[in-house]
């Protein structure tokens, strides 16, 4: 359809609107006017032999001639754009996946190739970001069943790489998000490979949290491996620990920017993200740890219970070996919330120090116990035994250092510039922790986009604690967030519950 | 919290991202950097008595320094700026809104001062579009109830104004969208204003449909006319027909705004959009017609009933008396479908022609002999008589006249530049047509953006027709349109059902 009257030149104006495709063109621009084009149309635009579809913004002023045109950073990119390239524009073809989300909402479940269609559009940017956040929405609060969530999981593989390894057991580990400071991944990991059990990490980047097990990772090295690296790195150290985001699951990329903005997750969307790229990273035996508590994610035994069902009912569909625990999520694990924090918990365990948080110390030997039992070599009973081991004879720690090296590696963490102490008001024991108000000031503070910040939590439940003594430190590498965050926090006194 | 280092100095830079909030900084702007704010942030800017929210795009280029900024040519005009004003910014407050949205998404009724906190937020700006699409996704599929419908309702009416009329009955009609040409408004209001009653008609634009009764009245007057203006034509004519998303219904107008970049609506909406502006233009007494066909937007009697529930339930509550008719959707009314088509339809009725559409006719007249029978003057059963009296005498087109004149204009509907015809593969009779695919045939051709873009039905149900007869004629303003429209068509074999 597209001829050759629908061409511009490209000139780079240089804006960055995230991930959003965007086009800039003259008001008076003759395809503008032969096309009906006005702001806010959706376009197909081609480069050689790349296509995407990008929102129109027109401008009238001479910012562009009538001749030009102009792409956001992400658009520029996606095309593998030059100035002065000529661009071809037309109208966008009719999308099938938009008359299926408006079913889904309608409570129609949605067949084998309508969700792959929905996932296609999603991976391509030919849907918009709310068209999107109105798909995901449809799919929240429990309206995915069984079949939809396998069917989402096999799209979103679909439309992404998929490894495979020379192992018949190639293990995994996966924790439910939602309690600070559980990031007991980057103990597991080391402990495992150093055992001799293939362990191809891929983690991902906070949605709604202060800090995913990608952001943390980060601190220490490089996580943005592409397939060729990281292949590199589990040959030689058994496993790694990177992000997954790159090619094996390209469609969760996009969605976890939209959630990220809705500030939601949908259950089914959770199963089918973290089951897509568990697969397609290779693994074969996964132990899955979901902490229940009233502030974390998984709020009722009901609710993991069902979030067990459908991890149960998708795995049995790929012939994968799953073991599931539930756990304690009334506080968070650790003292750390935000990246570097929480990297100093997790070097304080790996180094064996004294005043090491006790608890990520030991549900991270309880999972790494529960991954060396997938290996024919280790007794039903012995593993957490076997983890201690590990990890006492300094064998995990070597192997963390050399997997932080085989990824580019070894950074120490930073430490904030900015530091607010916050004290009781009153003399009591700690009766609750509000996990979710707590991971909010961490990232008002600025995690996970800067580093250092986070929140320092002193207290755990039970302890005993004096009026004016500091119940957590708030760190924040700018004033503007520092000040910010304590602004929010004067009005909220709840996050810390004292019993007098 | 902003103080004076959070300032920068306007440079227009004219781009239109439509009705979206932007604001532009430079990559290394010391704000961008103190503050912590990235692509695609949230910042809340203010100028003078002015505030608003806008999405933070960076610019890494001359186009700016980094002591400026500028603003899309919405939220200048929000801000009322001037080149080198100075905008104060700082970080957003939290949106309570936003936990209320992700409770309705999870099942949780909305409380009457939470859903009042989510219309303040759309309407001030606070809620992106990302949100308000998350908002009214999770309300649509009969996801809101009786109260929460009342509450919308309340909602959408304490942003906007509220208009009083010096008469004891202030009559409206309504129809439920989804027939294409359903276009009786503007032939009830004068019958019914040249009866006596009061009739300020205010309407909205088109949603999803190719044409909204506020699109086809610009064919012929302006619409866009203040509450001054308003009343003034209603002063001078007993009646007018307006847009009425201007200042009656603000939220409504940015609702529809995403609706339509969605493709849906959702019925609790629906009831509480077209009611808030009812109530808000000062009505006492409502006709609401409901089509119900299966390509119609009420598929079914159910639907319709849940939908007349919903109405009465929330007339009750404000002391409205509501007469309610279902009709037949199973095919457009009359001829035209667009703006300007539909406008020659009506010309045609009120002018009394000989080829005037008799169905368009026949109905307008059954409705406004309701209308009519709301005054004590006219006897129950005796209404349609009157109406066609009024019509057939002169009366009727005599007063639409005298309120386009009132409103501005008037003028006459345009005719498009590219036309094409669609003629029949087989002989036989019309056996059904499907609404929502004719209707998208002409969006396709550019209705109602381009006025005189749309179609023109040529064979009603059935109609016996010859092979290579005419069905219906594409009339588009651009020919990329056009080329377009027919390469669609000819994938879509089953707009027109024939039986031989």
């Amino acid at each position: 359809m597209p001829d050759k009257k629908h061409t511009l030149r490209l000139k780079r104006l240089g804006i960055d609107t995230y991930k959003e495709a965007v086009i800039y063109m003259h008001t008076d621009c003759h395809i503008c006017r032969s096309e009906g084009f006005e702001a806010q149309a959706r376009i197909q635009i081609t480069l050689g032999d790349n296509s995407i579809m990008a929102t129109l913004n027109t401008v009238d002023t001479d910012l562009l001639d009538v001749e030009e045109a102009s792409l956001s950073n992400y658009a520029w990119e996606l095309l593998k754009a030059h100035e002065r390239d000529i661009i071809t524009l037309s109208h966008p073809k009719l999308l099938g996946s938009v008359a299926y989300i408006r079913s889904k909402i309608y409570g129609n479940a949605l067949k084998k190739d309508e969700m792959a269609a929905v996932i296609k559009d999603v991976t391509t940017g030919y849907l918009s970001d709310v068209h999107i956040a109105t798909f995901l929405t449809a799919c929240a609060g429990g309206r995915l069943d069984k079949q939809e969530i396998l069917y989402l999981t096999e799209a979103m593989l679909q439309v992404g790489d998929t490894l495979t390894w020379n192992s018949p057991i190639v293990v995994d580990k996966h924790s439910i998000g939602g309690l600070p400071g559980n990031r007991t991944s980057l103990i597991i990991v080391p402990i495992v490979t150093a055992f001799g059990l293939t362990m191809p990490k891929t983690s991902s980047r906070a949605i709604t949290s202060p800090a995913g097990t990608a952001d943390t990772m980060e601190v220490f090295a490089p996580v943005e491996l592409d397939i060729a690296a990281m292949r590199k790195v589990v040959e030689a150290e058994n496993g790694c620990i990177v992000w997954g985001g790159l090619s094996l699951s390209p469609a969760d990329d996009i969605i976890i920017r939209i959630e990220r903005a809705m500030d939601i997750d949908s259950e089914g969307q959770v199963v089918a993200s973290i089951l897509s790229k568990k697969i397609a990273s290779g693994s074969t035996h996964i132990v899955l740890d979901i902490p229940i508590g009233p502030t974390a994610k998984v709020r009722t035994p009901q609710m993991a219970q069902m979030l067990k069902n459908g991890f149960e009912s998708v795995c049995q569909e790929f012939g994968i070996k799953l073991h599931i625990s539930f756990s304690n999520g009334l506080q968070p694990i650790g003292r750390g919330i935000g990246p570097a924090l929480e990297a100093k918990d997790i070097l304080a365990v790996l180094r064996c120090e004294k005043n090491a948080p006790q608890d990520l110390r030991d549900k991270s030997l309880t999972l790494a116990g529960q991954v060396l039992e997938f290996s024919p070599r280790v007794l039903p009973g012995t593993g957490k035994q076997l983890a201690t081991t590990l990890l006492d004879s300094g064998q995990a720690w070597k192997k963390f250092q050399a997997i932080c090296q085989a990824q580019g590696g070894m950074f120490e963490p930073p430490t904030a510039f900015h530091q607010h102490v916050v004290t009781a008001s009153i003399s009591g024991h700690v009766r609750s922790i509000d996990n979710r108000r707590l991971a909010r000031v961490a990232k008002l503070a600025g995690a996970p986009r800067s580093k250092a910040a986070g929140v320092e939590l002193l207290t755990p439940l039970g302890s005993i604690i004096e009026k004016d003594q500091p119940l957590f430190i708030i760190h924040a590498e700018t004033a503007g967030e520092l000040r910010y965050t304590v602004d929010y926090f004067e009005q909220e006194h709840t996050i810390i519950q004292l019993e007098p």
